[in-house]
């Protein structure tokens, strides 16, 4: 135990230590709420010129706002490499020093900071939802000093009953990796285990700064080590008992994998590549990207596999593909194949229509971060960060881009209707497709949303974020604070737009003001459908329990807004669909120059018809 | 598995029982959000004529509402006794039907409903507060249907790893019975353990109800058993080895233990009293008053154990006593004492003036709910509810009241200032205590208010409730809303007065959409102090993390109020201590016929006494 000022040159305090962490990750912003056990370290924070501290308004919308952060983080590093050309050769690092990035290593982090047991708690939702969704968010916990835990003392914040570690397991089963300091011996390597393995799983991790180890000092040589090693991954230098070095069994394996899917490849007639949310979060992007052109297949996404690589209908982009919701003409398309090659599949409800996949499994191939599936046999350890360059260099080209198709991506077809009715769910979507702009972000909200974004297509260099697995209602109210905070760290100017509802944003809408506090600007457009549209769906259309209160929507941004001089904000409203298009018409609105939230009024029942299709498939699911 | 309307007459719903059984406890509200795994759940909510369904915005609020409903329903329970004579025998139940119903077995009961994953990971921060404070909250769970559960489904709301069981972690440490239902054969009987724990212990509990339960047919008859069965506690027929009833054996240990405290009280010149929050939470409150009034002593309370019987000076209140940050003359009172005599202790932190008391071991005697301390023996199983009516019976009178004493209680002192001029910590809190009437229900948020409601006098038959324990910033918001529906169920008319900072209240701030829409009529008081108060007191008086977001506290109520006609609501500022004046002096304020947010403006660093000396007593320790 040390207290300030008292170490070496060669140390720097712990708190020190994990903000130097970060900062070598690219974690510019740390999320959280202050409490007792985390002042001190907040004042290393505050002192640090790399790190900007975001207070939230409260714990679960900083954990959603890391979450936004981290995934609009890691598709800018994504983009990063959407110049490069990949020639890595089968199973070998492209760069024995390990400067290929790609290889698994990069990753978005985010990070949010609360305190022992009342602050960590509020937390865990945002929190799981990352692990669901596959995030790397490190949450650190503020916690009473060693010698006060040792104590058993009958702190505020505990259960009064002397456990010190009971709130661990609330976050057990919903983090990749924890660690509760106690020894400054190991506090610094504790810190990176669990970083790393944030980073290697792509996964939120977890750890606990009593307030005493904060100022403990630790040796500064060990931030020259990278957090990051050159390949993250099965690499391995070590000789099997064969004989056989390991490196070369796995490249012996990596080749035999590479032949099966050549071999099914080359007799495939139509085949499509189908891209899903961990070609995002492993940032593989590019190298599908490499496969498709080199290969001239018509690609598809999920909903959860949205902008992992632009959705382009000349390269190859042929629509949304969620099993029995998507669209007729595109579920034709996919579904007749011989050959779905699936690259970072997650195969929710939600992001396969209800598990309706009609593939037959002799037609199916599945890249994953660590293993691969050809037809019914599993290659583990064989990675798509290894398989997809290589199968770029030797598959079959196909050409199918020469032959016309009867769907080209998405497309804006926006229904005629009356304009001084409320805008329809099948007009609103492809209005806000044609509204959208290159470099976007769009942050969706679950449920009607998420669902209307299916059918809208999204321009040139946009990022999606949307939770389809984890599905939590609220997210988006966090999650954009830290698009945004991410989005000011991009090169390019980049606008935020946000789909929520209204039930949604309830959920979460004090953040709204930490979006006005910090003088961002994002486009909040609310639907104000009268209640929860999604749960309608599902059940009770009519039901009072999924009624919710009535706000001015209107007057939030100003209530918000106690500044003075005040801040710059604007409240805009779509009654009719005449009303909605004169807004998304003027230039001044679409330049986003200041927080507006356009509400957009719609009806009670109406709803995207992939929201239709898909509470009807929860609903007998439910009642089966 | 069974659908709708498909069984015998001699069988409910499982669902209904579950309903059936918090009819019986009294519960008339249950709070939570929709979710699509407990939608048909709340079909049969809607259809029962007993139970109202209160929609809250977000599970964290509703957790905190249904605690907050469970402590005023116990008050009023407890109340219920205020008129009865304890004239149970040592070791014996009054009445052998068990008609006694203060022997341990009844408790406000609060409850919550969520939906899988999402829904109720947002609660555990609300849940854990109510285990640490001993408040018995049902939170149940809508989960996937047991099919669903058994296919290991990617469903949406999971970690998409096909674990189902991983959210049971987050609940167990503070919990204290969990039933994951699984099987129609022991659903009722699961449902009946985890409510009897819940009563027995004071301590909240966790149900899970699949989808495809709700509607298995369970047998009627098991309702006529009620759950709390005549005595909760350790009577027992049996026999023990020595030939010996054990009914007989726990009489005659309770004589054992009388007449050790007995012979101590009657030695003991200057005997105090000191009521700690165990005694309201095991409603014993009318069992001391009892014996105060018997043997003519003086009492105090924590700041846990205020409102547990009423704070009358001419009945020998004497303070409120938090070891070092008492009122300097209280704390002389009490420290002199030769006994101190305390019943349902609970000495956390900010509870004892950061562990500051003195007493000297061989002078304590500790009565709790399963055991009793005397001097330095521990008597298991030696419950206040018995042990209380027989020490009424035989301790020594004292008299103390008929000699004048330095302190009567909490009195109003009103220190002068300007009228012109933001009101002063000081003088806020006495104006408030002069502006509580009779029976007025007072929510305390954790921090300034909490601390500032030490040194503030309660009227006759008033509740107050706070979180000193667990002491998580925004309970206010959201408990508030169940005081208001408890307060409702009262025959009394009561009014609901709340005080928060807005630091907290930007926390669970939407909730008081929830107050508006249900047309419930609280004072909700704000202090604006700009910024987190409590934490400026512990550590970081001047730094940027301390500050908040800045919010137009008179536009919030117009806000939530979107309806048409527009609800009755009034929004006050008193920027001045002149301003407060004239608003506290308004009958109209005063009649709460609205729901009223008074917002008053407070200096940055101004703090009531109590909390200045527990900050530093905190900064002390975290530093240590």
């Amino acid at each position: 135990m040390s207290s300030p000022g008292n170490f070496a040159d060669n140390q720097v305090y712990l708190g020190q230590f994990l903000l130097e962490r970060l900062t070598q990750l690219g974690v510019k912003r740390l999320f959280g709420v202050p409490g007792d056990f985390n002042l001190t370290f907040l004042d290393l924070v505050e002192e640090h010129k790399g790190i900007q501290w975001v207070g939230n308004c409260n714990e679960l919308n900083a954990s959603y706002a890391a979450d936004g952060y981290a995934r609009v983080k890691q598709s800018q590093m994504n983009a990063l490499h959407e110049g490069e050309q990949s020639d890595s050769k089968p199973g070998h690092a492209k760069d024995a020093q390990g400067t290929d990035k790609s290889q698994g290593g990069v990753r978005g982090l985010g990070a949010l900071l609360t305190t022992f047991g009342v602050g960590e708690l509020s937390a865990v939702n945002g929190i799981a939802g990352a692990y669901s969704e596959r995030v790397p968010v490190l949450h650190i916990v503020g916690v009473p000093s060693t010698k006060l835990q040792k104590s058993k003392a009958l702190l505020h914040h505990t259960l009064g009953d002397g456990a010190f570690n009971v709130f661990e397991q609330a976050s057990k089963g919903i983090t990749c990796a924890r660690a509760f300091l106690q020894r400054a011996e190991d506090a610094a390597a504790e810190i990176d285990r669990v970083i790393f393995e944030a980073l290697r799983t792509a996964r939120p991790a977890y750890v606990t700064l009593p307030t005493d180890l904060v100022f403990t000092p630790v040796d500064k040589k060990r931030l020259e080590t990278p957090i990051i090693p050159d390949r993250v991954g099965f690499h391995d230098k070590n000789v099997l008992p064969t004989g056989k070095k390991v490196e070369e069994e796995e490249k012996e394996r990596l080749e035999f994998v590479v032949d099966e899917i050549a071999r099914l490849w080359s007799k495939a007639k139509e085949p499509v590549v189908l891209i899903d949310a961990c070609a995002i979060r492993y940032g593989v992007g590019h190298l599908v990207r490499d496969l498709i052109k080199a290969t001239g297949v018509r690609f598809y996404t999920t909903p959860m596999g949205r902008s992992a690589i632009d959705e382009d209908p000349n390269d190859g982009f042929g629509g949304v593909y969620v099993g029995g919701v998507t669209d007729p003409h595109v579920k034709e398309l996919v579904e007749k194949t011989d050959l779905a090659f699936m690259v970072g599949s997650l195969k929710s409800d939600f992001n396969t229509g209800e598990f309706s996949y009609p593939f037959d499994q002799k037609n199916v191939i599945e890249l994953h971060s660590d293993h691969t599936l050809v037809q019914y046999a599993t290659y583990p350890d064989v990675s798509f960060h290894q398989l997809l360059p290589a199968l770029t260099k030797v598959l079959e080209r196909k050409d199918q881009l020469s032959k016309p198709s009867p769907t080209q991506g998405l497309k804006v077809h926006i229904p005629d209707g009356p304009k001084d009715k409320m805008v329809t769910q099948a007009a609103f979507w492809p209005m806000m497709g044609q509204f959208l702009r290159e470099d976007d972000i769009v942050v969706a909200e679950t449920g009607t949303s998420s669902f209307g974004m299916i059918g809208t297509p999204l321009p040139k260099g946009a990022t999606f974020v949307s939770q389809v697995l984890w599905g939590s209602i609220g997210w988006a109210g966090g999650s954009t604070l830290g698009a945004l905070l991410a989005a000011e760290e991009s090169p390019k100017p980049r606008r935020v737009v946000v789909f929520t509802g209204e039930g949604s944003l309830q959920l979460t809408a004090q953040e709204v003001s930490t979006m006005v506090r910090l003088n961002l600007k994002p486009i909040l457009v609310v639907l104000n459908n009268d209640g929860y549209v999604i749960e309608r769906k599902i059940h009770g259309e009519e039901a009072g329990y999924n009624d919710i209160a009535t706000w001015k929507w209107g007057q939030l941004l100003d209530t918000f807004n106690g500044y003075n001089p005040p801040k710059k904000t604007k409240s805009l409203l779509a009654s009719t669909r005449g009303e909605l298009e004169q807004i998304l018409a003027d230039p001044e609105f679409a330049k986003a120059e200041q927080i507006q939230l356009l509400e957009v009024v719609m009806g009670r029942q109406d709803a995207p018809e992939a929201l239709i299709k898909q509470g009807k498939l929860s609903s007998e699911l439910n009642a089966a």
